[in-house]
């Protein structure tokens, strides 16, 4: 599941790593998810979540929800939103403006495209005890690439023991995930939109195909 | 740090392990809590919390004040509060009358009394995950003697590396705890309470041994 509405996305700014909190809206919805979902009944042996709190806050919520506060909850920067480098903290609108609608959606949309790089990061201790550097920017190619070594290790391993797992994380990083598991190609991924606080059931056999994907809302 | 006020604080129910919700004052005091803990400028490199929600709640709560949502949680059902037995779900007052002032402090706050044992427990799957059973009924002993070897191999070699450690559990799981950390008599103990939603900051020298101790209210 996607985080709910943020106060960017309620801005229509450009985020990424920085870590901006959920609205009331976005909390209600976060409720809401979690009340759809728990009429599926289904139970999870693990949730996972990205370092920033708009993932983390929507994911107990659901947690709560569910009534499943006490399973493990990992959280990494794997599952981070792709970095939109010097796009961050800018009104998406404007954007579009300067730079025109084609390099726009190639930022926003496209899998190879890296936006403009920042200048300078400031050190944060999350990144440093999880020893790497904020990236200066990334592509969804980029993101994929560091996303995907966490699926493939922590996550897989447990559905193969055929336990349910729960992610809850954002609208690129998501679409990376989606692109890997559904093998849709570098450009069909281009029009793949995930919303805010909309879980998506995938349901895999033995070789860890999608026999079903569903929808809760 | 204590959770906030339960519903069966506010009720002046036993509770143990059932899982009951915070109250709305209960939210509003850990939010308090974490405001206040936020001030000391504390930064945590891991947060340890029971099964039970009204603990991982409060946890949450603080952690979102003091802007460390994205550290390592860890749950465990070895912080659990003491399991009440078939005190559970039975107004505190009441027992009293039932059974005498003398016998209800015995049960409440010797160290090892062991209350009337349930005599059916319903399976749950968080413990049966945990490969435990609930137990039927735990004197203070008893929980102290299934807490202390998460502390011991949890958070000790934790805190040898210098690095702060947050916990959030429960009233008498935190007497037990206090009792080791300030090495208490079985005696001793009776005397001790603690508050909900008020956090004990210790300080310790390489020998663990407590150098500080000090409320944040």
């Amino acid at each position: 599941m996607r985080h709910g509405e943020s106060t960017a996305n309620y801005d229509h700014t450009f985020t990424g790593w920085s870590d901006v909190s959920l609205t009331a809206k976005g909390k209600a919805d976060a409720h809401e998810a979690g009340r759809k979902l728990n009429k599926t009944g289904i139970q999870f042996s693990d949730a996972h979540t990205s370092y920033l709190k708009r993932a983390i806050v929507s994911e107990n919520i659901v947690l709560d929800e569910i009534n499943q506060l006490w399973i493990p909850q990992h959280k990494t920067w794997r599952l981070n939103e792709r970095h939109y480098g010097a796009l961050r903290g800018k009104n998406k609108e404007q954007v579009k403006q300067e730079v025109g609608e084609q390099q726009f959606m190639r930022w926003r949309r496209s899998f190879a495209a890296v936006p403009p790089r920042l200048q300078e990061v400031d050190p944060k201790r999350r990144y440093q005890t999880a020893g790497i550097q904020e990236p200066p920017a990334e592509s969804l190619k980029m993101a994929y690439q560091r996303l995907i070594p966490y699926w493939q290790d922590e996550i897989v391993p447990k559905l193969i023991d055929g336990k349910n797992q729960l992610v809850v994380a954002h609208g690129s990083s998501l679409r990376a995930l989606i692109k890997y598991i559904e093998n849709i190609t570098d450009t069909g991924i281009d029009g793949v939109e995930v919303h805010n606080a909309t879980p998506i059931i995938y349901t895999f056999n033995h070789e860890l195909q999608v026999v079903n994907k569903e929808l809760i809302k």
